[in-house]
Formats: structure tokens, C-alpha cells, sequence
């Protein structure tokens, strides 16, 4: 892999809609996520939103988990962006996915960082 | 606009490697980015590495701006994301490319959250 890290973008449509609104259970589900799949926490900050909706980050030593909330359209974006091979990042994604109920998921993979596009800098 | 979201994915590249690695300096070239272009903070977590790098999330009322950096290589993945139309995130990128003294960014947007794919639940 010539890439830094790995950032997968998920769209979760299709949640059960009153777990997008339940600012502990989203919290759990996130650090539960990053936890038992290898990451290390270093911070977090969530926020419930009135009158619907939660924003969460928890910051890793590997990257971030993020969550961003529509409980009034069944729908939340989550991201996981994740460097090194400590933290299996597809496997945090699929308890996200299974936690929230979802039927309508996909995730789209994206490389960050790809080494041989660093310009003006010794690899 | 058929989004819930609009999501900037930053790839600076060729940066001023010290900058990279000063958390109180990205600490306030987020915050101000984030305020100056019009959104509303409501939590932010930032933590310093060893030997080097910085991660910080600023979670703001319209989702959030997160960067990862990697001195030893030049390089910072900064994320946008912004739903609304209060804060405009083109804005706030151009003004994270000019304080890290970028000279080899890209940007990609991505839309999320797409309406018409939202399954199951009434809009």
C-alpha cells in the first residue's frame, strides 16, 4: 500500500430512526467500534442537536470515527479514517452498520495520502 | 442541491513541515477557519503525537473539519463537511491551504446523503 491512510466514507440510509437520536447509544456504538477493533481513543467530542440529530468524533491515534445524524431522514454519514495496520477499519464499519439497523448501506473507500504524489519532500 | 451534505476531502501536500506539527497553531487555523467562514463550534478534541503529527476535529452545528498531519512526509488529510448553507466550505479550505503555506493541494468533493437514495423513510 502507497497510501498514509485509509479513509472510508460510509452512507447509512435506511437506520433505525430513533437510534440516530440517542446521543449515549451513539457514543457507545462509536467507541465501541474503535475499541474492539484495535484502536487506540485520544479524544472525542459529541452534541445533540434540537430538535433532531447528533455529531460525533472520536479522535484515534490511527485518525478519527465521525457520525453525523438525520434521524428525520432515516440517514447518517459516518467516516472512518484510519493510518497503519493496528486498526482494521472495514471491521469498525460493519458494527456501525450492524448497531444502527441499517438496510441500506454502502461505503466507498478512498486512499489518503498516496506517498508517491508527496511533492518536495524526501520519502 | 439533492444532498444532505457536502463533504471537502483536502490532500495538501509540499506544506511548511513545521506548521505540521504545531498543535496550537492548527488548533487555531481550524477554529478560525471554521468561525470566519460562518460556522457555529460546538466541540473540538486536537492531540499531539510522538514523535510527530497532529489529529484534530472541530465539531461544528453544520458536521465538521478534521485534519491528520504527517511532518515527516509534508502532508496534512483535512476533511470538510458541511450540511446547510451557512458556512461555506469552499471558503474555509482556501483559507487551510494558505495558513499550512500549501503548494500541492487537491481537493475532492463529495456529495452525501443523497435524497432520491434515501429508502424507507418519507421526505
Amino acid at each position: 500500500m502507497n497510501s498514509l491512510g485509509i479513509h472510508l466514507l460510509l452512507e447509512l440510509k435506511d437506520c433505525r430512526i430513533d437510534l440516530l437520536d440517542d446521543l449515549p447509544f451513539i457514543q457507545k456504538t462509536l467507541i465501541n467500534a474503535a475499541v474492539s477493533t484495535g484502536a487506540t481513543i485520544v479524544g472525542q467530542t459529541f452534541h445533540k442537536f434540537s430538535p433532531q440529530g447528533v455529531t460525533g468524533v472520536v479522535a484515534i491515534a490511527e485518525s478519527h470515527l465521525s457520525i453525523h445524524t438525520w434521524p428525520e431522514h432515516g440517514y447518517a454519514a459516518a467516516d472512518i479514517f484510519t493510518c497503519g495496520a493496528s486498526f482494521n477499519p472495514r471491521e469498525a464499519a460493519q458494527i456501525i452498520i450492524e448497531k444502527f439497523e441499517c438496510r441500506d448501506p454502502s461505503i466507498v473507500e478512498v486512499e489518503r495520502g498516496r506517498l508517491q504524489q508527496v511533492a518536495g519532500v524526501p520519502q
